[in-house]
């Protein structure tokens, strides 16, 4: 009863990502401008992304290819494994049949630097000399910093200040690979010198760096922005994600009944579901799927959080875009899975989640920590934080189906290692951390700031 | 012009180990009784070791079967990848070829699972409860943990002290996989306790640390002892490193002209190595080898050693073998290629050395991270810092290349990767690290310590 390994050979690896625009019910609701709220053109996100990445925010076509040079480095890595848990599967005794795929197995250890080394390929093509950008905990500025420097791209990462002093590791990564990195809010821009003023004692959060990096970017015309989830174009490049574990699950001969990811900002979910829904919406799907979203408790966006059109960053720097939100003003405790503290949600999933094709759900960081553990334990691989969420939800599935006496095919997405994490693990079997709850109070203030045109 | 994967289909999964003792130009001296002098007999080593261990740490026999249990795990993250890294040659403008066996794409990030897996499975079908060890950078804890926790063994780890300290998260991960960790020297045992009486600071070394897992498994019926390098059975089963590689230049249609390791106790330099090796004394290779061990300068095993007998721990309780040595009370700097701290070197590559079969040569530590930041700027992998002597001392045969205008193919093994050695990336880019360099009279002191036969 040993843990199995699907591989896909080299010739498999994807040659489109696949965009799930072509097959949406109902169109996306336009993204508008922060000043005019009419729909934004083209022409109004040149200052932050090269033309290649604004055509692919917008396009309508199914397949996109995955231009050579990019498609050479995925090749590095990809296609990743995936596994059928079955040392797990005895472990929890159930009769459900527990695949994962594994992201861990590139350079930055997570799923990231599948649009980040688009993102670089892109802006490098057109001329860009330097990309700035935010991280939570680090995965995607790592990843960034790798991108630009396999495509000769000066970085500035904006990291929350919570990540910044929790992983310094990361941090070091980042600047091993060449890139500066600046604890988010900051006084090298008025949006963090703004926020310091206000609250001097800040712990940063996504929208805030988001500000920040996009504020630089703006000021140069050599300087573009690069984001690390929630846009189209970055889900879209994760799809080789899903498109990959399709072929393996062929290869397995299964079909999935489940497919579950965590969310932060929504990319590495999407990556994994959005093929697998994509077929369900053409009608090309066996039997039905559900698709499953995780987040944390202490920031619940899909679940507390109200669908309307907010802003990206903290600073309203961005176009305003329609999506669960919990307030852009929203500032989550900081736990441990900082790559799933972002106040909003891709519009994507949001989108599917108000079609009712996405369930959501929250769970505390506790229970996360808790299956992490026993999947390493059966599996060997210890799981990032954030990725413990996906491995909560699986394991729960699977512990329902054995309840029910059912067999259920499940796919989880581990979308990275922890072994940048250890220090959650220290003080989680420490009994140091503890399980922080959002704050309906401050979720209705920030909710409270919403746009008014609302 | 990219780096390319030579990925080797699940097929290709060797069935067996190479034993590099089938085909020795002359056989190994023999192993003696620490009182007797006399050659030992597989009853003297029982109390430590399962039958079948000790059975191949003698064996003659050129493949050994590598049983299904164990297969079936190396399955997980075997074949490894074999890299040829274009993106390096290009940096370094040479016009060798330079090829890496990657093999930080297992669970705990280095080689060393490849002899923790079969090593547990053989105590327990033979019915022991808990296996005890040494470590010193932590990979090789890390990796017993997690084979004790796949076949359901207690282990305990005997880690450095110097480590211990500095590498807080490898004690992490052993934890998480369900072991014991103890700083060593410790006050557990009677050989922690007579170090500490008498050098209460001291920070440890694995002649002491191994002296104490010994004696707690002499101890106990049901306990045995593992080591993670130094003996037949252990470099034995890193030959899988070695067999794959020979498949993989096969698909690059290349040969190698010199092959790279670097040396601690010697497991991932045979690992790789002895296969080539051995179809070279078979007279199989089109053309010659250059087979490379490098080792730090502060610990100069092979270059400043004496080929002697000598005792594997500090307490005297292991067996004596005929190695380069540094004498066993020799404590090393504490450095940061925790991995590489060993007074002694395998007995079979100290053969192979004497033999004139192997090229030696030691490396200050703050040129081989230098070599590791050169190699993550191309290749996007940040090594980990013993893997770094390797890169050194390929990246200078590659420059070499370029001097003489002459092309080799050079591989070598990248044992592991450096997520968790950030604090040793930060420390350097810091300036805070220095070559600490072997202390001659500290090596003549020890080296006058050695049994007295000789």
């Amino acid at each position: 009863m040993n843990t199995i390994k699907y591989t896909l050979s080299e010739d498999h690896l994807p040659k489109t990502w696949y965009n799930i625009q072509a097959d949406l019910p109902t169109p996306l609701p336009p993204v508008l401008h922060p000043q005019t709220h009419q729909p934004i053109t083209p022409a109004d996100l040149e200052p932050l992304f090269p033309q290649a990445l604004i055509e692919q925010e917008v396009s309508q076509q199914r397949y996109i290819d995955i231009p050579s040079p990019v498609y050479d480095i995925y090749r590095q890595w990809r296609p990743t494994p995936l596994y059928r848990a079955r040392r797990l599967e005895k472990a929890l005794d159930t009769p459900a049949k527990i695949y994962y795929k594994y992201e861990g197995v590139s350079p930055t250890g997570s799923h990231k630097p599948n649009t980040a080394i688009p993102q670089a390929y892109y802006n490098k093509i057109e001329g860009v000399k330097r990309l700035t950008t935010e991280t939570g905990a680090g995965q995607w500025g790592c990843s960034l910093a790798l991108a630009g420097m396999f495509f000769d791209l000066d970085v500035e990462v904006y990291m929350v200040k919570v990540s910044y002093h929790q992983k310094p590791y990361r941090r070091a990564m980042m600047e091993s690979y060449g890139a500066k990195v600046i604890a988010s809010p900051s006084e090298t821009t008025a949006a963090g010198r703004e926020i310091l003023a206000q609250y001097p004692d800040s712990t940063g959060s996504l929208g805030i760096a988001i500000g920040e990096a996009i504020e630089i970017a703006a000021q140069d015309s050599k300087t573009k922005y690069a984001l690390g989830s929630v846009l189209n174009h970055v889900l879209l490049h994760q799809t080789v994600i899903g498109l990959e574990a399709i072929e393996q699950l062929k290869m397995a001969e299964d079909e999935p009944d489940i497919i579950i990811g965590c969310t932060g900002g929504g990319s590495n979910f999407a990556g994994l579901v959005f093929p697998f829904l994509g077929a369900s919406l053409r009608g090309e799907s066996q039997k039905p799927i559900k698709f499953m979203a995780v987040e944390p408790a202490a920031c619940p966006t899909l679940t507390r959080g109200k669908y309307a059109y907010d802003f990206g960053d903290t600073a309203h720097l961005t176009p305003l875009v329609k999506m669960h939100t919990l307030g852009n003003s929203f500032v989550p405790e900081g736990f441990h899975a900082g790559g799933l503290r972002y106040h909003g949600m891709a519009p994507l999933i949001s989108h599917l989640v108000q079609l009712g094709l996405i369930e959501c759900s929250a769970y505390p960081q506790l229970s996360c920590f808790a299956a992490g553990l026993t999947f390493a334990s059966s599996e060997g691989i210890l799981p990032a934080p954030e990725a413990n969420h996906a491995v909560r939800k699986a394991i729960d599935e699977a512990l329902l189906c054995k309840e029910e006496g059912i067999s259920r095919t499940i796919l989880f997405n581990l979308c990275g290692h922890g072994h940048f994490d250890m220090q959650a693990y220290i003080d989680y079997q420490a009994g140091k951390l503890q399980d922080s709850e959002y704050n309906p109070q401050e979720i209705a203030m920030a909710l409270a700031g919403l746009p008014s045109f609302e």
